[in-house]
């Protein structure tokens, strides 16, 4: 059931729009809202604006709140997160910690499938911005910690980074790591990489491996099918296992 | 704490066995141990074998069990499994309909992040390998139906496929989601892509995206670094919305 | 030597000219230069404007005419192009039949290593302007001919197509070639390829190959090295032989 | 016309021989040919053997000579050795310089299109090898130097590299090039390839590309059609312009 203050989604035939049940008015050229009218509705339910068009409710899942959250910097595409999800065999027996929070993508995904996410985000307004959209994604296992990466302790399962690295970082994760617990580090930059690589292969026990994703979509029209002309080169993701 | 037949893997410094806490004897170039010994130990406990060799006790996280669980066919790959995760947003709140379980990797994946996993297996041999799979697993939430797809009733967030799929399977499908909910499938061959797209374009009220992921690993070795010489093609994921 | 009526490109500090010596100015904000004087000239040699500043006088390739000529519709791109020249091994031995001239940037590929190059248009002002960039190209062993390729007569060593394929157009292209000679097409789209895989693997003896190549950039700054973030998809190249 | 010496292909209905024309005999199940018979035949013409089995007779082209010639180590694939000839738009008008020979294969390729061809090989078994390659595929304006690179002397519009590259070569390139000529160069690790660039980037004037072309190969069956499910990773491809 939607309360107060809940995301919410309102979908019309051609748009979608992002809003918050509660005080105030949404209006388009569709008609107005009461978002006030939104609480105590269902998921699927319907909504009628003053003009009579209807709307169908939803509830934000993650990839909503990745296409209409705020952002900030170059998020991790979904391509990735998922990709750290499968090879650490992520799992709701996990305390994962996360670190270069940004504006939280990474950190809502994980937080709806590990016990608890602890996210390092050391500049303040990205972890005010990742704290609301947190927050909108209703999840109360999430923490951000305003603070450096190297300051977090505790016992984890995983440690994933997306932030500039340095060899003391890698160690730093290793530490923080139980036995079998995984390392995953997500960077851009060839240089990096091959950085991350070198210090993980020193302290980690298990293989390191690393991987890029090339994601090419398939585009199908009244012409032919063929591979979208573009493909997006975003990073490469290191695994290590401790 | 590992009970008795629970699975567990022991680390040793070149090898890893996966074995079963319970009654027995597992011996190797290393001595042997009773697997008995390893009931009511801990993951990262030690344990010695009467050659006093040292092996190290982990519990089995989903790429464990991927590795070294018994396959049939071709199980999906992780980057593929990590894909639908992130495409769907699948999280701990979902109930996820799979068919085409195989061995179970999918279905043991999904069983850690959602709240029910309901996965249907038509062929019985591979129905029986996957409940032994997902036993291993220690998933109470993940229920093989040795059925067709088609008979599936119930209400899902997510509904996952990856067997050969006929229109009326995307229809069936289409039939069981909630409103917002996401149709996933895994299809090798161009041909059942297309089709796949054609009928879920029909279908479903969002937008289709049809996604490859090339997974390409970087060696680095004291030659250099370079793109591995593979790159393994899987299948193509074709990802609807209700 | 250059003389009246070639292209040259006259090549500055930061940016490049592609002019024709002959009658007329040329002026940039460098200054003015007489294009007839750059007849007699040789390559490398340099030209002063009236300002004083120097250009450095240059010989087209086949590459400044991909850059600079006019072009129409989508043309091959050289990395294709590129392949069809090595898979077929084409050198200065072969009569080549191409059709589909566009604006004729193949032809003259082929043109500057083949023996000869029949390349044919069906639309007029395409092989217009296919004739005016291979004169450019200062090419005098390829002809362009205004006509169906089903009209082509002769004996080829290669056979190009880059255009829309019927099975009839391969049987042609077949009929065309000399044993052991090579079928090469270039379709941008799934269905056209399959169909043309088909009728080739029907038609020609030897093994019928399709390739895709997926060229990517590498992006070389001070922040470090990366694939670029585009990868252009093309077409599929098919390759048959006779 | 076949001559005393030359290469011929022998094209069976399942496979094929690569024998050369004059004294001896070849035997295969399919009976015996006496190799002094095919001097004076015609490509595409028909030789029995003593059983009465027909084969097809057939001049080699380069990638019969890439297919079937005595390798060394890892020769260029013809899909970066197309994309040389696309880039620096190599045609009939070119001196051509190559270094790091090996078995020859991209000096053939070169050889059929180019005026001239200079290549460079250090070791001397290559350079035999290389040699003997070049003379089976009749090309008199191909030289090779068994040399280091550094002894290179003249002018060239074009200069290809395949070995391990120094900056004192890119700068040796760069001194042997017309203005306007090509520099390429063929390097499998990542290390290399950007001390190339670095070196070529200071040097060249024109800008500096790099490039990796994955290919993949299209595979259609009975059950459908499929990218293979490997890609080979060559090497990267740098490309500057004096």
């Amino acid at each position: 059931m939607i309360e107060e203050g809940d995301r919410v989604l309102l979908i019309g035939p051609k748009r979608e729009y992002y809003l918050r049940a509660g005080p105030g008015k949404f209006g388009s050229d569709a008609g107005e809202i009461e978002l006030s009218d939104l609480i105590g509705k269902e998921p699927g339910d319907e909504i009628r604006t003053h003009l009579g068009k209807v709307f169908s409710i939803r509830v934000p899942r993650p990839p909503d709140l990745f296409t209409h959250g705020k952002r900030s910097g170059a998020p991790m595409l979904p391509k990735d997160i998922g990709m750290v999800i499968a090879y650490t065999g992520m799992n709701r027996r996990d305390r994962v910690l996360d670190a270069g929070t940004g504006s939280g993508v990474a950190a809502i995904y994980f937080g709806g499938i590990a016990a608890s996410v602890d996210t390092y985000e050391i500049r303040p307004e990205f972890a005010r911005l990742a704290e609301k959209n947190i927050a909108d994604a209703r999840l109360d296992n999430v923490r951000v910690h305003p603070e450096d990466f190297l300051t977090a302790t505790g016992s984890f399962d995983i440690v994933h980074l997306d932030m500039m690295i340095q060899p003391d970082h890698v160690a730093h994760a290793h530490s923080l790591l139980v036995p079998g617990g995984f390392f995953a580090t997500y960077t851009p930059f060839f240089e990096q990489t091959f950085g991350v690589i070198d210090a993980a292969t020193e302290l980690f026990a298990g293989e390191v491996h690393c991987y890029e994703c090339m994601e090419r979509e398939l585009t199908r029209s009244a012409r032919g099918t063929r591979p979208s002309t573009r493909v997006a080169h975003s990073g490469f993701l290191t695994i290590a296992r401790k």
